[in-house]
């Protein structure tokens, strides 16, 4: 009794210095493992304080001169597009008998609005699960889409933009929509390696990864000609599969010294709801929302809203189907619950049917389930690749899923279902160039170059990143905001007390 | 003093069993008391893993059967409307010269969005007020609301739909605006049971009460012609009432055992007041989501707005009234103020006049505070209605009191003021049919069908819920997220250090 | 280690009584302290049901008042403009041939939800960084906002639409965009005074507030001519200095007895950040809310986004970069990274061209971050304004820059730039009443206009707020719920805890 006393406030000194401790003794409850942990704890003290973590000169500089270089290369390459030019827009009016209600924002806008609320409370607060790490999650998320939205205005409009002629970028709400796009593509690659890089780190990817996003996107809508508006190849495939890639080239062998942190409480799943709620409403929007006008932005709204209504169902189902105690398990919910927005995020647009969206959203779901629960513990041990948030379950076997079922639904189009609405979908077999299968193989090509590009870009990305220059933190304190955030303190206390606690009358129980 | 010490220990060595024994140390303040809940504490233990409770088989079955049933019914009956499907919009566009953005897409999106949200994110939030039962609120909502969504679009499409012949059910953003209405109503009776149902048990709810809502939504506006575009009776009293007579049918003698779990902490009423806020701010997009094009959805929304300034007003007024020491009370604040949405679904795409509005509102937020406070008990000790939400007060008596607004404010409709907008608001008034008072009778008649359908159905789905091979928790372990989730401990664990705490330090003071 | 013990429970009991006490220690670690801070934490306790402070009386007889003087007055003054008026809106239709997608709800309704949601959302989660005023963030935002929007209604249809004759205020979905827009400028104030003000001082103070707004509003806009779409004068500089020069004259020089509860806590910093980046995803649909129809509506979203995101990479730069060891804090995320939302206000809608938006962002961000850094501790220690948010980083600094980035775009228009476009920005231009400069001058002249009713009319409302009669809280308890709200007990006692658990582990470090 009095023992537990003293060790109570003993381990309250110690616990002080850092959450492990607690960990720490959890894996060996000897009073020796106490004084271990101390001293683990004082030298990481010493790490968070390190020259190495310290961004002082790091951050500012990165977020300094890129922002410079985009403001640089905006003045001289950016212009308004048609519809946000004073002049252009009210020549066009004129010349075109066009009225007001026709511009492109009163399309556009509201799926804009609904797209910027899943790139930024979406992906910033899905991964706010993490019990010390919802600011970096949150913040983290808001820097680089704050950088990639920008500098993806710039390399999607180099490939695509250019192209229009005069050398000038023409930029809209349409090129708001793809930006965010690109931005999305990286923030599922955060995913994979969440809580194991620092914010330069994360930067660098980002300027790299935004540009094979662009070069891949190039590739695919406009050499090869497929079609993908909701982004299954282009957005999901290629930024979950890039981000493995890099988690596997910055596999950490010891990451399990930080294991205790790479675990949710209460309150953080609950924050990390907000996320999965909101990315799960608006998935419709984000599907329809560069989709031609009229039926087709409509019907892919609509077919997505179906397809994730199934998933959701087929999510908590196996999810209470693979726990011993049939209890569902938050990470299916937060994630395998989204599947099927990534997969229908190709086949959306098409004549996929309602009932084909709810088959491909349950599939979507199953596959998502049974993948947190069985696949990714052995691409861990395996594969060594850390992914922490799940990323190839959400992004990355959906998208491959989505981008077959918009091979298919391609192969399977005909001028009896589409009618002259044939035109807006596949243009191409519309004009007589290709024939539909042929747009089912065009479909199938763009998924491999996508895994190509993804795969390759991610390697080299990878040991780029791990170049020792980026303050990345130490194995002992990833997942942890106090390392490059001022952390209040209390919370960060209560935390220790609970732990403390925890222990303390579990010991009687296993004694 | 020391003896608190020991008392804390020991104490803690108990309530990691269970969060009931505080709340039992508390009615029965004896050293006997803690072996007795220690002693309840290990039964409960066991109950938690007991097979009556272990969804494992039960809820992955009604999940995926649920799922396989929609999509062959979708199937064989469902077909995208003519503003989705490709080839009849392009067909439509050149026939009768229309463009793209007359499509219904563009009039009724941006609404259909903010309704989503509130079934989602509103509903889901405002009941993750209990402390211990986030996961269930925002959880379970998510998956009765998916469910409910699509069996709501076949059986509200069989009622109106079919008659559009071709035997086919047309779907595209109305029907699905129509469907999260529907969805909405089964969320205002899982309210009333809130934490004493299992998953399973809510699905099976939601099956019968979705077919129930569409037979009465069909009578009010379809058989009775009745006008009713936010719901105050298809939605608000046909969803309260149903589900306070569920309620009563499950009612729990005992279930002041898990009394100690009925309450809000500090968090958790302020993740309430996300979805408090959100239902607050989208509601006038709710009320005028299905009304006429043009003036009338522009007169709903603003109708809408007015009346919830105003009711919100009178909630703040009443629930400082009612507390002795002047002081405000969430449950008042997160719910009350809502009733003034509630209370213009019916007149609000009538001119209700912007005074009207405020009036009502007015009236809906008071009626609302002093039910919470004066009704609810007696709801509970005399009718033994255990209305979790209290429902009753937010959408039972302001949805009965939009009827008779509804009622009064058709039955005042003239020519002069209505001009050629009659024709949208009351097209039987504008035809000649019917006289502008008959069409109130019609309002009024349609309230009483309501309450009968709702009142009558949850009595014979209340019996049927009542069978004992759902997996519903014991009385002694309600408003539980650890009975059907996976719970992450350490939060768990700094609970008990908090009650434990209350008590230590609060013994000194009482004695 | 024994005394630990004793101190530990000691504490215990006295935390109880009240969260200030843990405070209190750390200024004084004495043992003779702990007596002290006993007995000020009985006598606080005290004060918490004081009468002074007691509202049960003031709150409602403010609200219910104020609540039947706007009916009354809407009954009296306001009608549904052509847009919402059932009769009008259809004569209009067959009159000048218009169709309904023609109405102002369809241009402008997605815009007023985005708004309404920073208003609502954004103002009031943002606030909650506060760890023990998160009701009253919240809960005081929604009252003061719902009542101020009804107030605004009046007061700005009063000065703007009374002129267009028959003296009726005649209200649609513009005039509800503008009410919120007037609402938003209180609840810069509100954030100046946040924690040491009463809510019933919070309503007296819109009364005001409301009506200087629409005073100042209408010399700026009508009487001067001057562009301020997005309201970097109008909403951001007015609240910004009125509510600096209030929380001068409620200066309180003892307020550091409330210190300890004048800090966040880890998941108030989160809740904060959902504020945050609800701001800032909106912000585009803020400023672009009112502008013209279309290139006019599109041009100002695009500058706002642009800006905002060049805002983010200079605040994390600066965040960083004022930091010793180079970690980022909150403080600056939570509110900087929006400076580049208010800077663009009035240059927004003007052809700013997109990298002008990013140097304006670029700079807003900047100054807002130093702002926070070096110059709030100035304000307080030598101007004696106590700060709560610290507006005049976020709204005041970042206001006065859009004001001037206004006059000189402005200046610098050129029929060359604009063409047809210069009629919707500058309509005097356009017909050649003014020059471009002239413009200019006039932007500049309004800004100085501005300042000088916002700081006079703060002076003179302050005083009002001065008189000792609105229960306002003592100096022992700012900054706490506990106060006007009923509070759920276990989050406070395990608050208490862990203030505890923090000192009892730092001594022996100290030590």
């Amino acid at each position: 009794m009095k023992s537990t006393v003293q060790k109570n406030s003993q381990t309250g000194v110690a616990v002080v210095h850092t959450r492990t401790l607690a960990g720490a003794e959890k894996c060996l409850p000897l009073p020796g493992a106490e004084l271990g942990s101390e001293h683990e704890a004082r030298e990481e003290q010493s790490t968070m304080t390190d020259y190495k973590t310290n961004l002082r000169v790091k951050l500012p500089a990165t977020c300094i001169v890129l922002e410079v270089i985009i403001i640089i290369l905006f003045a001289t390459l950016v212009e308004y597009d048609h519809d946000t030019d004073a002049k252009h827009w009210h020549e066009e009016m004129s010349k075109h008998n066009k009225s007001n209600y026709e511009n492109e924002f009163y399309f556009r806008y509201p799926s804009f609005q609904d797209v910027h609320v899943m790139i930024f409370i979406g992906f910033g607060f899905l991964m706010t699960f993490l019990q010390r790490y919802g600011f970096s999650s949150v913040g983290f998320n808001f820097l680089i889409a704050a950088f990639s939205l920008q500098w993806a205005t710039l390399m999607q409009g180099f490939f695509h933009g250019m192209s229009e002629g005069n050398g000038k970028i023409h930029i809209g709400v349409e090129s708001m929509i793809n930006a965010d796009f690109c931005t999305g593509s990286v923030l599922i690659s955060f995913g994979a390696v969440l809580g194991k890089t620092s914010p330069v780190q994360l930067l660098v990817m980002a300027v790299f990864e935004v540009a094979l996003f662009a070069i891949n996107e190039f590739i695919l809508l406009s050499a090869l000609g497929a079609r993908d508006a909701g982004g299954s190849m282009t957005i999901h495939t290629f930024g979950a599969y890039f981000g493995l890639m890099v988690a596997r080239v910055l596999y950490r062998p010891h990451l399990d010294k930080s294991k205790d942190k790479n675990s949710s409480v209460y309150h953080s799943d609950l924050f990390a709801m907000i996320g999965t709620i909101y990315l799960w409403m608006f998935w419709p929007s984000f599907n329809s929302a560069v989709t031609a006008h009229g039926d087709d932005q409509h019907r892919t709204a609509m077919n997505t809203y179906y397809s994730l209504a199934a998933c959701t169902l087929a999510t908590y189902g196996f999810s209470a189907l693979v726990s011993p105690e049939g209890k569902l398990d938050m990470v299916h919910i937060q994630n395998a619950a989204l599947a099927g927005g990534v997969a229908v995020g190709t086949a959306g647009e098409m004549m996929l049917t309602p009932f084909g969206s709810m088959i491909v959203g349950f599939l979507a779901g199953t596959i998502s389930t049974l993948g947190f629960k069985y696949l990714s513990p052995v691409l861990e041990e395996k594969l060594r690749i850390q992914d922490t948030c799940g990323v190839h379950n959400l992004h990355g076997m959906p998208g491959v899923l989505g981008a077959i079922v918009g091979a298919i639904t391609a192969a399977a189009a005909t001028r009896e279902i589409y009618g002259e609405g044939m035109e807006d979908v596949f243009p191409d077999v519309h004009s007589n160039n290709i024939t539909a299968s042929m747009q089912g193989v065009r479909q199938a090509i763009s998924l491999a170059v996508t895994l190509g590009i993804a795969l390759l870009g991610g390697l080299i990305v990878g040991f780029i990143l791990k170049l020792p220059i980026y303050g990345s933190p130490p194995d002992t304190i990833c997942f942890e905001d106090g390392i490059y955030w001022e952390v209040p303190g209390e919370e960060g206390a209560h935390e220790e007390m609970t732990t403390v606690a925890v222990e303390d009358v579990e010991k009687p129980l296993n004694g």
